[in-house]
């Protein structure tokens, strides 16, 4: 038996791997809050006063490392720090472990640091200290970069669990952008029309909270697997059947297009600068004014919360049927983020 | 230009692409405590109550990822536990991300996954979360490790500028035996001698600490770059010159042999299971009873920091003469760690 593409794909296969090879082996998995048993974006540990510390490790490995919209620096930086985010947390600081290539250019490596200083500078984040490493030429393709994104949120964490029937479901702008742009890269086509959607999501995140307080109830970051692994764990974690109405969920006709000639699905389709939020049914248009005024105007209420079968992500489809949105399995292509 | 081996090494040229590259990008550094500049093995952040919060990153590439004594699972988690451990941190959590080659042997990566289980569950730390990436075949090396270290420190942190003329400098155990055994793996040798020495040193740190309090200053894991590399970041840090008596230094005969066939400096060799210990003078005979009564029986008092060069490393050698013990540079041997 050996390790293959979809285990580190994202979707069913990845939880299965953390599920039956990770979870028995290790006897403490949490200190108190959101541990490695939950599954969540990062983990919490309370610090008192109904304030947590939130970190989040990923490790970014996308080829090609520069792309149309951002190189694996920015993604880096704002993957971890997203992740952090999403739990609630305002991001504080970022730490890197950058393992090179011998040979690799010094100029592409300065281009990528400064990608990364561009988004923690821009969010006030610090960073903290970090590792590099060079493997001899051969033994790694190119750069792969881990970042720990560190985060201090007021409770309650945006935990997916908190969803209950009657809640909304928003995403904020078009969906698959990051996903599409890596996938077409790598088949070699053209990609004029494409561009990843890279970009911290933390402002959409604070101007939420600030409006609404608790009747946010939850967030996630739909990257691998997309928004479909995004809305089937929601509905998984919620115990609750999730309703999209397709037609309302935002996604480029580029996209579209593209995923439609690679024969994928498109809602499975990585976004790297999109948030999914949870919010009391009744708070629903506010946050999208919300969303929208602080420079989400492409946000959208896309579904909402059932009762019903929990755990199933139900789609109507902009024709009118209804479809079952499984999660993503096996790996649509490898080395998306 | 190119990023060469040495980049990664450890040693001077590390400093210098740190230095040179990287500070200037990012302009938050810091959280109040100890941060990037410092150089440090982790990064601190005021929590209140005299305590701080110490985290360190650190990616591990070391090939063959099996080895005598230990693997780079046990290294993994190891490494960035110690660097916790160094500044005076009780490791409390364990974050991982792990970057596996398509194909590789399943059971290979759950004898990984068990040796980072048993260091954390040794510890009773926590492992709060991860990520997996599966690369596809040829574009990694079998698989590479990268940890997060998480643990809380009560004040004053261990951090090398705490060192003053007077204080002696103690070492937990033999040197080198983590580089010398990968260096001769990599060199296609009979190692049947050499031993990895990969282990936490928490415990040593623990025992020190709960004897000496304050009058343990500083401590350091002698890691990339061995007892040289940490002895002159210990001079520069601490303004002092470090005087060390060669005969006292604890190396085994195999390594010490392996080191001259293969023509490199005995203390550059990494270490991945002993401590460097700063002392306030009159307590380092009590400090050496304590390491051996911690299970550390091969500790040893190595010599004493001076007025003096600041920054400078002198060595007095087994014959008598005084060399000047240089921070390595280049790279001996890449994928050491």
């Amino acid at each position: 038996m050996s390790v293959t593409l979809a285990v580190g794909g994202g979707g069913r296969e990845t939880e299965e791997f953390i599920k039956n090879f990770i979870l028995p082996l290790f006897k403490i998995r949490s200190l108190g809050s959101v541990g490695l048993d939950d599954l969540e974006d990062g983990a919490a540990v309370p610090i008192g006063d109904n304030k947590y510390l939130v970190v989040s490790v990923d490790s970014y490995t996308v080829s090609p490392p520069f792309f149309p919209g951002g190189d694996i620096g920015k993604l880096a930086a704002t993957g971890s720090l997203n992740d952090v985010a999403v739990m609630g947390a305002e991001p504080k600081a970022l730490m890197d472990a950058i393992i090179v290539e011998e040979g690799f250019k010094l100029s592409d490596l300065k281009t990528i640091l400064k990608s990364m200083s561009e988004v923690t500078n821009s969010l006030n984040v610090a960073l903290l200290g970090g590792d590099t490493k060079v493997m001899p030429k051969g033994s790694v393709d190119k750069i792969v970069i881990s970042t720990v994104g560190i985060g201090i949120a007021e409770g309650p964490l945006l935990t997916l669990d908190r969803g209950e029937p009657g809640d909304k479901v928003l995403v904020t702008g078009p969906v698959g952008d990051h996903g599409a742009t890596i996938l077409a890269l790598q088949f070699g086509l053209q990609v004029k029309t494409l561009k990843s959607d890279v970009r911290p999501v933390w402002p959409a995140v604070k101007a939420l909270r600030e409006a609404l307080g608790e009747d946010l109830k939850a967030a996630k970051d739909p990257t691998r697997g997309g928004l479909a692994m995004a809305l089937n764990e929601l509905a998984e974690r919620s115990k609750t059947t999730v309703y999209v109405e397709e037609a309302r969920v935002p996604i480029r006709e580029a996209v579209k297009e593209y995923a439609e000639m690679l024969g994928v699905e498109p809602l499975a389709l990585a976004s790297e600068g999109q948030a999914v939020f949870v919010v009391k049914g009744d708070r629903a248009e506010e946050a999208l004014e919300v969303l929208r005024k602080a420079g989400f105007e492409e946000a959208a209420i896309i579904g909402e919360l059932r009762k019903g079968k929990p755990g199933y992500v139900i789609s109507r489809t902009p024709v009118g049927g209804l479809r079952l949105l499984e999660k993503p399995s096996g790996e649509l292509v490898p080395r998306i983020c």
